[in-house]
């Protein structure tokens, strides 16, 4: 009897005890798994919004950077190549990046919702956001190096393709777990993935399509303030804070998850690296332009920012903050005498996105291995040949054939008119006394 | 002996079993409630301070839009109505909505944290925060089609009683519980109940207002680049990518709860959906303008966008990605020839709201059942009338006895030396060289 | 045997609930502490973006206020006021705020991530990026008085003190728990520790900078409209409805935390009070420069706003809805009589700063026992003297000094010239017809 009882007995106590633990610990995890879902989920439309942001900060600062008879192009340039980024990236891009799921198709995902469960940790409709405001990033990078000379629609076409096909591949190669990724690429948020790519698109662009009439006199020399001179400067201005905004966004979204008390800590320290990666790009290009040319250009302390923003982009986690001022302040630097040396090459880049963010972009790539053991400079020196190759000769290849086919160029009597008047036939500032 | 140990064996372990589940239960039951809590609270906050900051996009776009003549006068409108419209929705226009809780009076929460419990889900202050901005957001809609002709204070005082009463009405009907509620009419985010109450309140205001001095010509035709031309094509862009960002928050807000996975996955497919279809009305409006009539237009791009995302708010959740890039190309279809159809009627509508709001949300309204099963065409269409007729009615009355009191149309001195000057006394863009 | 087995059952059965209780209370304590941490670090990251983009606001307000000649450097003094304020907040301001942590140094926190651990309840970094956006909005606030006459470099280097020192010591006697936090001063989110610390900061300078060029006749009115209109007043507006949504990270960050129920209640009410009390500044704005003066005066609208969101930042948790619309109010009237009080004294304030952080700081301060029983009128009293005298003194002595080695003036031919041309060498609006 007594056997009997302490039978029943203890199995009544295990049972107890499984009950408890079990019930506990399946509470226990499904209140975390899905406490972690919404987090992860919340913090990649905060991202994601900050990020699509970034759009106002590029129209704002090439409408500003750009001379008053090209800013309406500019802003129909920068509102549709948003609008088509977003378009490709759902019918393609998203797929080449990151593989075709099973079943899948082009321009998938309907409805959205099916797809995510408590395991993936965040909704994908949420990752597919925060991916998509990345690659419109790309595109709005390229549209003001090639400013008030290049054709409205052309310039879309090329932005479809960048959007939907050349920047998923590049970003599929590290992001969608390709063959940088295996070979231990690192680039956090995308100094070179992002950045380069907008940058080297750009870049091919502009040899293709020529300096603006008039931009180079016959000794080189660019024509400084008139009749280049750049619309508005608060525009830039509130442009580069924006964008300055958004980088929070785009550094601190990159953490990709927001669910553990080390994810928190990670976000905090990348924020405070990415604000003062910027401090620096601003610092460096206000000393360096007052002491080597004379004046403070307000213009340079702007684009610095940018610099060192993108500089910082690669490894925003692991620097101290003092190496993430000097990462910065190097990518100022860069930025200003980046412009110099495409004006020495006759390279009419509009608004400095050249120098700030491929120049910086590669720089930043290079320097992640100073404050990241993980990554390695042949791994860095790789993946920065690779994308901004790969990248410039397919932009190179495609401005080519679109300008034998139907040409890129405006004409010269486009030009003297204006693009505003030519290509929209709305006026962008029509101020009367 | 044996029984009575028994007795207390069994009552003990019941005991237990009974204390540890129910402990864990209503530990997990406070802590989930009370994270849900935070959760729903931070969510409506956040939203909440993107759609007010749609206040300044609405600025933004309108002083862009105007005359270089009348740009004070429009920022003294998109401040002034601002903070009319946040006093006036405590005053009486979230009780009227809502109905005056127990023991309430006008203006009551006094102070707010009282109301607020677990049970609620959030806390109601976040809640009035988030209906408020939406208040305001619908009296913003109506500044702009009146622009550059109608008196400042008579404005204030209409847009005291759009915030404080009519807005609070219609809204009531369906968000507060009313009979559109209860019949089945179904509009996620506003596309009617806000969007077409802005627009159809400055359709009365156009009418008994009539067109700027000298607008059309004999024939009726716009006089369209000179000298009615957008003073800010710039400042246009950022209003729009500014009204685009809060929309975020406008639509993803509108699912009122982040507590939950299901929540999570909703609001992240309302983020995309909300943003494919403003890229659907870019481009729908790109093409129709270059392909119709020659130009890119840009100021129809930008306004594509509006007419896009107003058109998906009505149900930004059911439909799949391909869907909503539709709708918000229908948007913005119905942007460019609403415009021309106003000017058909010579009703000069400044900015576009009536096409873009109105118009666009009559049809995203509509168009809820095809993506949404649980909405009827023959409900939709009840409540679309029923709301744009009693606040055009309205509305017009309004106007009217304002019009023979006090007069609301500025004197044709006053439009001739511009409105800046003779209502505000300050110049918007004073530009030396 | 029975005693034997009833030691033993006793024995189990407290140890199952032992272990029960334990292991759920602690996995509770655990999942609770981790979640509240990142809560509250989520919380502090996205105020602090909302603070710091309130540097864009700043830029935007300043750039539209200041006659164009002057654009470009305000955006310069901008854009590097706040670049320097984030490196100097980290060489040394955080220290002196909060003490020397163990072990620190100068410019510690290296890597930052090591500080951080669950009982602090936050990560460390995002308190840091909050206290520092902080930062840079007191040095943000002393740039626009001192427009159009003072050099660049002279004023970076006030910044830097300003920000590394002045600003850390008086945040220290309060946020660090130095000696104003002893004696009880309240001071919420910092209308006096921010604001009034700007503004003294500022009215020291203005004082010995000297009014502009010609900016008061012999009789000592200031030259209203020309020479010295503003140079873009929808510039002004988003200026004004950025720093609007900025304010609510500002006093709503200022909860520190969002781990609790109570918490978001708090956050909640904090968010409407701030905005209202920013309506009420703007109304009353409105009505008395309308009944007062005639013409309803935009620009005292717009500060009129800033007045009131300052008046309520002392105590943004305890005032009823009307109790904040009323302060705000009050701040508002402040702002326009304040501005009038400087005219009198020949004090050229460019854009208002001093009546609406300084002056509606100290009455937004000295309110703060009206709603708030905690704080005493006298603690307040001492608080806002200690504070305005201490950084007006300091100030007013690093201002002489510097006026006194190398100049703070810019000559007369520069401000003929204009200060974009002299100092930065870009002209800010190039619009070409």
């Amino acid at each position: 009897m007594k056997k009997f009882f302490k039978i029943i007995y203890t199995s009544l106590l295990s049972l107890i005890l499984l009950i408890s633990l079990t019930s506990m610990g399946s509470a226990e995890t499904t209140v975390s798994s899905e406490i972690g879902f919404i987090f992860n989920t919340l913090f990649f439309l905060i991202c994601g919004f900050l990020v699509m942001f970034m759009a106002a900060g590029f129209a704002m600062l090439e409408s500003g950077m750009v001379t008053s008879k090209s800013v309406s192009v500019i802003c129909a340039k920068n509102i549709g190549l948003y609008a088509i980024s977003g378009i490709m990236f759902w019918v393609v891009g998203y797929n080449i990046a990151y593989g075709i799921p099973e079943g899948g198709y082009i321009g998938k995902f309907i409805p959205w919702s099916d797809a995510s469960s408590l395991e993936t940790g965040y909704s994908d409709a949420s990752d597919w956001f925060f991916q998509m405001v990345f690659c419109a990033t790309t595109v709005s990078i390229c549209s003001g190096a090639m400013a008030e000379r290049v054709k409205l629609w052309p310039f879309f076409l090329f932005a479809a393709i960048l959007a939907g096909i050349i920047y998923p591949i590049v970003m599929g190669w590290q992001w969608g777990g390709g063959w940088l990724a295996s070979i231990g690429f690192s680039d956090f948020a995308g100094s070179t993935l992002v950045h380069s790519t907008g940058g080297a698109a750009a870049l091919a662009g502009i040899i293709i399509l020529g300096p603006r009439l008039g931009r180079f006199d016959r000794k080189g020399k660019p024509k400084a303030i008139k009749p280049f001179a750049a619309s508005s400067i608060p525009l830039v201005t509130i442009g580069v804070f924006v964008l300055w905004l958004g980088w929070f966004g785009f550094n601190g979204g990159s953490q990709l998850s927001l669910g553990t008390f080390e994810d928190a800590v990670a976000i905090s320290s990348i924020f405070i690296h990415t604000n003062l990666a910027a401090c620096g790009g601003v610092v460096a290009a206000a000393v360096i332009t007052r002491v080597a040319f004379g004046k403070t250009d307000v213009i340079q302390m702007l684009n610095g920012a940018i610099g060192g923003l993108v500089a910082i982009t690669a490894e925003p986690l692991a620097p101290s903050p003092l190496s993430a001022i000097l990462i910065g302040a190097v990518g100022g630097v860069i930025v200003v005498f980046g412009t110099r040396l495409l004006f020495s090459y006759k390279l009419d880049d509009v608004v400095g996105a050249i120098p700030a963010h491929m120049f910086a972009g590669i720089w930043g790539t290079l320097a992640a291995p100073i404050t990241n053991p993980n990554a390695t400079f042949s791994s860095q020196l790789i993946g920065v040949l690779a994308i901004n190759i790969f990248v410039f000769v397919v932009s190179y290849f495609i401005w080519s054939i679109m300008h034998n086919m139907f040409g890129i160029r405006l004409s010269k009597e486009a030009q003297m008119t204006g693009t505003d008047v030519t290509e929209t036939g709305v006026i962008a500032y029509a101020i009367r006394d």
